[in-house]
């Protein structure tokens, strides 16, 4: 986008926000008109509710808000394209996901803003979670966001950070069709990525999801990561310094390449960049085997605008970008994935359910073309495309909750 | 209220809240139509307005939902009633609460259900709080509400334990109110209060309020307070192992009196009941000065039914029951204290606010008589009375934040 533009949105937000000093509100669903409206939904009627949900807690889902209700959990490490801004300068984006989630999805979000990491945030993030039906991790660094949503697994309420798994849930659905437009075979396929930070570390491990029949997705041929210092292998000495380097080392590049990512590049069919603008040069994608796929995903300069991409041969080309075709965007996974867990009432969100999604995201789109690989992300029917094969996926899987009548 | 009314409202109340599934939900205040509200509200355009709150944190006031937002907090540990019933059985009552904050206060309110009470519960609530711009503790059992409330006055936000402070400031307008119909002078009252719990501390810390010109409530000439061993008085053995008690020991009881809720009643102008149902009998206000004052608030059965205090010579009375006159409510104070507190900015929520609170919310009658000396609850004039007054004694005090334009 030109600095012009730039600067006229950027004028424009600030003026919108201002005036609206937020962009959420809390509303009652439930008129307070008479004196009988009060006794009912607030004292003494309340009372036999609470006593109900006392004697067993999964009523909660039955007779609150938890049943709609997710957390966007934010430290603000690593807040969209900004770094590590803190929990205040976070809320902006915290709000602005949560209108998504309502807008798409139908779900109350609440921003939850903690103002840095410490010691005990996993902790603190399990403690406020009785009224949330489900948390979504936002814009938390990596290599910590990989801990924390771990280590949130089992506390019996769907947990996802969306920056990992909303954006894999795309990016494989965009491969997955991109794929079907060049007729190269998804087993066959040569991946290199560029980034091992949140984005790419999801995207690199459900590339590599296998036997989910009766629509497989097969591990791909070969995927190659770079991060700053090129082509991660076994033999890197600073993998020890972390842990899901060492992962990603030991689960990708079988045949142990090094180099940069123009290394990483030559001959390969697919480019996935998660990284920073302006990477990419136009020789290296001519570098890349027949007809490439190039999702160039960094915001708000991509890896190489697609134009470039274009004139260097690239058959399918995707970027996080509103103004090209095929705008790779997690607004078209996760309010869907939230939504189908919440209506199976899912303890958590597996694989199964991100691949799932990610073929219920495919298959939106019957004949995908070079242009069109994914939805455009203002088609109100895409979160209930995906939202009905997560909550079908997670009752087969039988990772739900059996809520008492 | 009688066994089978109470049955059906029970029934009723439990069908309401399934039928919802939650009285609250979260709206964006800005429709998503086209590509633009979403690069407005969401990436891009929304960076700035992160860089901005990174600059200075307090332009989230300007920007954000923290102008408006209140965290309503509880352990679950004295919910209405029914004691220790944990965070998710809390959840109905806090949603009531939030319905209420927006009713009454155009107040957006979230609850934050915190399943028990544990080592870091203060830590935990500060670090949520980037996102709030005040904080209504709620339903927290005595002491440790006091200690709670007292811990985070610093956090530079308004924290209010409304069990106490609510209470507290309705009681003290129903009283100022009910020396004017009964024509005695407030600071020769005698006054009984039976409790030595969260309201019954507040109460009586109000009560003793002084010097608040021009409409000075000085302290009331004898304050006894009563908890379930009889009359706090200081040679009680118990009271070392209670910092709150230990408090009332020494700020009342000027005579040391000793004994039982019957002989701290004996010749008072007031019984104030903040306890539990049926403690009080016909003799015993009897037993008071003439034309007693007789506010029995246990819920949902008083110390003293009205019609019995009143066969016993009561002159005013008032109950937590919307079937008698008098309704002693919070909600006649807190959506307008807070609302006041947001408008002003203010840093806490101090003494002098609250006396003003109580203030508005008398003069709210121009004419009390012994039916009427607080307004119906329903009534929603009177936050916007109660917040005008709270907002004035903030800037006055000067513990207001100054915001950068």
């Amino acid at each position: 986008m030109e600095g012009e533009l730039l600067y006229n949105l950027h004028q424009e937000s600030l003026a919108l926000h201002a005036e609206h000093k937020g962009k959420i509100e809390i509303r009652s669903k439930i008129p307070i008109r008479t004196m009988h409206d009060l006794t009912l939904t607030y004292t003494p009627g309340v009372a036999e509710v609470c006593r109900e949900i006392e004697r067993n807690k999964d009523l909660a889902y039955k007779y609150t808000i938890k049943s709609n209700s997710v957390a966007i959990v934010t430290d603000g490490s690593a807040v969209l394209g900004l770094g590590n801004i803190g929990g205040y300068a976070a809320i902006p984006v915290m709000e602005g996901k949560a209108m998504l989630f309502k807008e798409f999805g139908n779900i109350d979000a609440f921003p939850i803003c903690f103002e840095g990491y410490h010691t005990n945030f996993i902790d603190e993030v399990k403690n406020i979670s009785p009224v949330f039906g489900g948390i979504n991790l936002e814009d938390i660094a990596a290599p910590k966001c990989f801990e924390v949503e771990e280590q949130l697994q089992d506390i019996g309420i769907p947990v996802m950070h969306d920056d990992q798994h909303g954006t894999a849930v795309v990016v494989l659905a965009a491969l997955i069709n991109a794929s079907r437009v060049t007729g190269k075979s998804y087993r066959d396929l040569r991946i290199a990525i560029a980034g091992a930070g949140a984005a790419g570390y999801a995207i690199t491990r459900i590339l590599r999801a296998i036997g989910y029949d009766p629509k497989a997705v097969v591990p791909v041929r070969e995927v190659i990561v770079c991060d700053t210092q090129g082509i991660i292998h076994r033999k890197r000495e600073d993998l020890m310094k972390n842990k899901y380097k060492y992962i990603l080392a030991h689960e990708t590049n079988p045949h142990g390449r090094k180099g940069t990512l123009s290394d990483a590049m030559m001959d390969a069919d697919v480019f996935i960049g998660v990284s920073i603008g302006g990477i990419v040069s136009k020789e290296m994608v001519e570098s890349m085997a027949h007809d490439p796929i190039v999702f160039a995903m960094a915001n708000p300069v991509p890896e190489i605008m697609p134009s470039l991409a274009k004139e260097a041969g690239a058959a399918v080309i995707g970027s996080g970008r509103s103004d090209f075709p095929n705008q790779v965007n997690n607004v078209l996974a996760f309010p869907g994935i939230f939504r189908g867990a919440l209506d199976a009432c899912a303890i958590r969100i597996t694989d199964k359910m991100k691949v799932a999604a990610a073929h219920a995201l495919a298959d939106y789109i019957p004949d995908p073309t070079a242009d069109r690989i994914l939805p455009p992300i203002l088609d109100r029917g895409v979160t209930k495309a995906v939202a009905e094969a997560v909550r079908k996926t997670a009752i087969e899987e039988g990772v739900v909750r059996k809520l008492a009548e």
